[in-house]
């Protein structure tokens, strides 16, 4: 017998942290809901990372997801922005760990091709294929369009060592 | 009248985050505690990121400090490293901002010029000045020692901004 299981994706960032929640059963995807947690830029970090925690905090408790993924942050030259985005991640790990769901990690290549079926391509044709995959699927801004494209990644991806396993169990 | 103000100093990283708990009154120092939360480096980074949280949050809710600092981490050239400070460090301004303390944030040289005079030295000076300032301070390896200098560092930063204050007033 089959399960639906709920996934919340994840795609963190200090200002506005996106996520997405959404239900797979077999093949089939259903979308839940999705939204965007900011951080007031003009308080201190320790305050901004509370902001993100408690957020993210809400969503898990409220929507009480099984299993979590997070976009492996892209590791660009600036270093400066690297730091602020490794502490946004490591509040956006943080939560759902703590409400004791996996959460498994994907490079950002993998979630295009998840969604779009090559690993590049316009943030235009992510949503336009979100749209497709999950016709009733609502998204405001990129942050929560991404963290739905990470929750599919995970969806295709859990979905695919499930078969192996089944496969291999005969 | 001077109150005793209680400092947790935190030096974060994603393998070994040190800390170290001070008491100021007026120009006077304390040593309370130190130590370092490690984290398993077999785990997947969302259970090391727990460990760290949960053993920071045992700290300072067991020695219940006033205050927080934190170093402001080194930016270095590796990226990938980077990266995992900063996630260590997202916890470690975490859980004392969700206690209720402020969290201050203060440069390697200027955690160095509070204990050792001038803004670059070796860890052995450190050492032995923590010893010239604290007669009784204990502490095991590098990591809880950076804490407690950064908790001094904080002691003289918050005690010169009280008299600055202070000197306004009247």
């Amino acid at each position: 017998m089959q399960t639906t299981i709920r996934i919340i994706g994840i795609d963190p960032g200090l200002r506005r942290t996106g996520w997405g929640i959404i239900e797979t059963l077999g093949n089939s995807l259903r979308f839940v809901a999705s939204g965007t947690v900011t951080s007031d830029g003009d308080k201190d970090l320790a305050s901004r990372l509370c902001e993100l925690h408690d957020g993210l905090a809400d969503v898990v408790h409220g929507f009480q997801p099984h299993e979590a993924a997070v976009e492996q942050t892209f590791v660009n030259k600036d270093a400066t922005a690297t730091l602020k985005l490794g502490q946004a991640r490591g509040i956006a790990m943080l939560v759902p760990a703590r409400a004791g769901l996996r959460v498994a990690e994907y490079a950002p290549n993998a979630v295009k091709k998840a969604v779009i079926g090559v690993g590049h391509g316009e943030k235009q044709q992510i949503h336009m294929m979100l749209k497709v995959l999950m016709p009733k699927a609502e998204f405001k801004g990129n942050d929560a369009a991404d963290a739905l494209a990470i929750a599919i990644c995970h969806a295709h991806n859990r979905q695919a060592i499930t078969s192996r396993l089944a496969a291999l169990a005969g």
